[in-house]
């Protein structure tokens, strides 16, 4: 049973790969794998235990509808998980897996790190972005545009500096998120109420040595701190929100009766059930849909944080769906906005149709233009 | 590829088939199917071709994955589809399936049956919870219990009194919600523009038709007036609130220390990979954590109202998997919490712990109790 | 100390007026003279201290600022407001005020008075905008332009089939509102945890006597049932959207380059502090703001029902300023548009040229334009 | 008319008067003024003029009610303030006032002043609450008291280890709202439709100029690119909820039946109408009501940044409020806690009674604390 034509048309093939359930399990059982290691290192547990229990996560593989029953009962995927792999491992070794550490630590590590490759996937198309706008920025910059407020005709501009302003938001936001990415897409590893109890008093040199084998930054327990999720999707969210500004002026720009730009035709794309002729602005379609989306899911993250005393009732538990949420809709949204960047059409009769008679004053759109691109040097 | 961890837990299997690839693709068809009937039996079309038309809705079965590809790139899942359904039928009824239809007609339709069913889905635990708390709230009318306000101890209520509060709310709410599923949960049938041109003048004469072979109420097209969805979602996030209200009230009464009450043992329920001998309240943290998650969800179907003229571009898209996943959420909550009614177990020795020596002076809570119960009879 | 600049350009003054610090005191005073008079007519205290307590009532004119001080120290408006009251009335007397009241009933109550003349407000403006769209549906009734999806141009429609669905969105989310508004805009009387305790077994008869003087309908309390607050909200917040819908339509047909429709020339209103020539849709960009505010304070109130026990901490006390801030939208964006619909400019010559050579199939428009105006009947 | 008993529970008085009509109508002539100093400096008007302007600048005092009125038809509060000071200066002049400005550059930068104020508020609490939280940290870092996963008993921690969470939540998420304020809290001034025309060719330098003299750093113009807002808005709502977080530990260990910890006793504060004898937690009360309210707020700066064009229609019409019901929020939650944090009282035997029997093993708690602790450095 599947539900992607609820999910795809929003998200991209590789970051609903990122958030499937092979994905989650596949991390679910590096950090255990991690974790035995990372004890063996300490000599907290024989090598041997940890051997067999790192060779138990490369080969399990459960069926993820049968984990997922169990895991809906349990109330946490990390019980049904560790109980097939103790199955797996000889019996004197099963008291061993998953020592010291807690259902909370599995599951949060694990989406930290379905973040963190999230926030990668979304980097290649954020730079695709970046990288066209700063070209369409220049090369427009000289070209005069009238300029619109409260929808309304002001005065004229300059083609590029409208672009610029794009380029300013999405590369800010995308500055911000990514700072927020690697600063909160940490490694959880506490134990049963985060005091990393049961390590032998080696726990922050496990912690580190977990991080380092799951590429992810060590950190102090934050079962019951939730800022960093809440960073994380509200900063997402908001750099959704730039894309969706450029889908907007793109959208009425390519209004009948305006027509200075139009998205790229695109084989199979922005069509019409009802009106074969039609060409629908569908990138900025999925852009405005996501960013629509996104300002919930960012709220729910922020609402969850007054966690109850070491691990939440409810709280947390959703911190992982809704940060999938947020990276499914940022991943179909830059992707769309990335082929419409590559690919604008401007209809500069249509732009010079909507201005004044006589010589557009652009004031200072040149310098500003230059000043707002000098933002990608940031990243 | 699967989410199921992504979704299971939060949601019955049974909600999550009413919401799949195959219950959206069938319903549809359905429509595609009706449509064609229904201008047959108006004589707008021949009725043989809408045999031929029908014949194909009922073998047509794509890939939900391949079309999902499609819809993705298309911007709606309508255009795919007509489209493979145009190659089922012969040659000369083809310019005649979806005639005078719109993908937002195929698309809004097929939800609002998700919606209509999804709401009989609901309605089964629904009705478990109420009858539950009815026959609690009345068996423990006389049982003094500390009531307490701002988290402190006040005076003493009946215990039943807060259980006949628990069903009050979740039965106004059910009732509130249930006269939005009826309400707006209507056909969409209005063609390109929303004026049912191309049906020879007979179009409320189809739309009737088609509603009833859909078992929907028939309605003028509202492709742009959004209220109906944000009138069911908002009342059904309302809903899962009070069904959260209930999942505090245990969550706090079974912590130890208090220990008035405990969800019922529900093997392989509650546990904890750290503390085997632990048992969490696992129906009231999935319940809580849907209450958590719905009001961003009903937030983005309000915010989606503004549509841009005939069909928006990027709001009304968002409201089949919004309301799909409040639907999800509500069906965890009420599915989870329908198991806590029927097993609660109450423990009178600490109830009476926790109150003063001396009588308690209970007020007029039997009689507010068969008041608060009364409102089961408005349903 | 006002802040009239952040509040007055979204609301009407009467509007601020219905919930400011006098319309909230006075409302409070009213539920404690009602409250000793019920009390005095079931015999519970003697006429003579409900005749002094009301006499206290009548009188009593708190400075708002040294109040609010007061409240903000003590958590709650109610204590010391009920100590300045004991302070008017013999020393005999003191005792019987606020007898067998807790502070949520009184604030609950005048939040519910608010609520409840608020609704008369709204209902004013909301029948001034169905008023004058039902005339200018019917008069451009048989008037095509061009329907637009998606931003571009689709087929034509009937001018006054927009008008139409914008007039059946808000006379269906109003009736929705006030349906509401009266259902839960009730009494709250229940005493320290909800029981009626010390009203000698008269409580219900009491609760009927205060409620019918303050002219609310009667209810069994429901201090942690949040639902009421929830659903009125929620049902507010979308019809604003619906207001938010039709503004959004006025804007887009206003652009230069479509002109099709112009808000009414009003003195004073729409101009640029830059461009003097520039006539802005001021009516609807009030609307529109009001629509983007509107579905995150819904949110807030359905995120709140989770409560604690008896009374919630933190919960029910963002209920009345986030119920305030709803109104006080709702009110600036019905008024705003009521204005716009009343004078709204409709340029038959741009609506015409947008429209493609040869006569326009305007299907069944003209039935359709009825069905949707019918739903008025409802109000 | 005043609202304060609206707004003072949840603020403090410091905070609503930097939101008010005074300071808004003061910092929106500072603009004016700085604007024409600047424009002297760079000798595009005469310094004659701008000393007449500053003059006017000084002394005008408007009715704020009165402006709000004529801001309410106007759709800014620009354009009748910038009225009122042409009014004020010889007639010679009055075409430099607010020369090559636009109501939105007076409008977002004198709410970006008060960001800026409200921030140094923000701060004084923030480091009460921290510098608090510090001491009883290392004070109770070798204090066993029992943990608390799901609401249940877990295992001992160091009561310590749990105040080390709430600081480094609260510092972590100060330090990114700090930053945020600093970033986005900036200059906004680009003229009609943000080309800086009309300067001479100096837009750069005058900006510069005005950006010194109002004390906030200098911008590109960011009229339509509203993720400034946003970010301030959201990382503002994350520090809302760490304090959340803290508060909600509190109200739960206060509860009777634990009795762990319990807010200081401050005269008037805590108190309960009906029952004298009671004392709420009533700091926590306004943190976990602040914390309820944000996200919303947050979640309508996200929404609000697809802006049309260069000037939107609703949408940074709307930041203003937000902000300043944010700042309002988060200026209550800050001072009730700091007097939380400043005056919490813990119960020593209560904390010891709910342990097991024998020594607690506190894991690495201890090396946790300092590592915790240690995020206040970053500040």
């Amino acid at each position: 049973m599947t539900d992607l034509l609820r999910q795809r048309p929003q998200a991209t093939q590789a970051m609903l790969d990122n958030w499937s359930d092979h994905s989650l399990i596949s991390h679910a059982l590096r950090f255990e794998s991690a974790l035995a290691q990372a004890q063996a290192a300490e000599s907290i547990i024989d090598q041997s235990a940890a051997n067999a229990i790192a060779a138990a996560c490369d080969t399990l593989q459960p069926d993820p509808a049968g984990l997922a029953e169990q895991a809906a009962l349990a109330g946490t995927l990390a019980i049904p998980l560790v109980e097939m792999l103790r199955d797996k491992v000889p019996t004197a070794h099963r008291p061993l897996v998953h020592r010291g550490a807690t259902s909370q630590d599995v599951v949060d590590t694990a989406t930290m790190i379905q973040v963190h490759r999230g926030t990668a996937l979304l980097n290649t198309d954020a730079d695709r972005v970046l990288r066209a706008l700063a070209v369409l920025a220049r090369q427009y910059a000289a070209t005069p545009a009238m300029g619109r407020t409260l929808l309304q005709d002001a005065i004229p501009i300059s083609l590029g500096l409208r672009i610029a302003q794009w380029h300013a938001g999405i590369a800010g936001a995308w500055a911000d998120f990514a700072r927020y990415s690697e600063k909160y897409a940490v490694l959880q590893f506490g134990g049963a109420a985060g005091t990393r109890v049961g390590q032998e008093g080696k726990g922050s040199a496990v912690a580190a040595r977990i991080a380092e084998m799951l590429g992810l930054p060590d950190s102090a327990p934050w079962h019951a701190r939730r800022c960093g999720p809440a960073a994380i999707g509200s900063s997402l969210a908001i750099l959704v929100g730039t894309v969706g500004k450029m889908a907007r002026d793109i959208s009425l720009l390519s209004q009948n009766g305006i027509g200075e730009m139009c998205e790229p035709a695109i084989e199979g794309r922005g069509g019409s059930s009802a009106m074969p002729h039609k060409r629908n602005p569908t990138g900025s379609q999925v852009a405005l849909s996501a960013a629509l989306r996104v300002p919930g899911l960012a709220a729910t993250l922020i609402s969850g944080q007054p966690a109850e005393q070491e691990r939440s009732i409810g709280g947390w538990q959703a911190d992982g769906p809704v940060l999938a949420e947020l990276f499914l809709l940022a991943s179909g949204a830059l992707s769309a906005i990335a082929d419409v960047a590559e690919g604008l059409q401007v209809d500069l009769d249509s732009v010079s149709n909507a201005l004044p008679d006589g010589d557009a004053d652009l004031g200072e759109s040149a310098d500003l233009i230059e000043t707002l691109l000098g933002t990608i040097e940031d990243r």
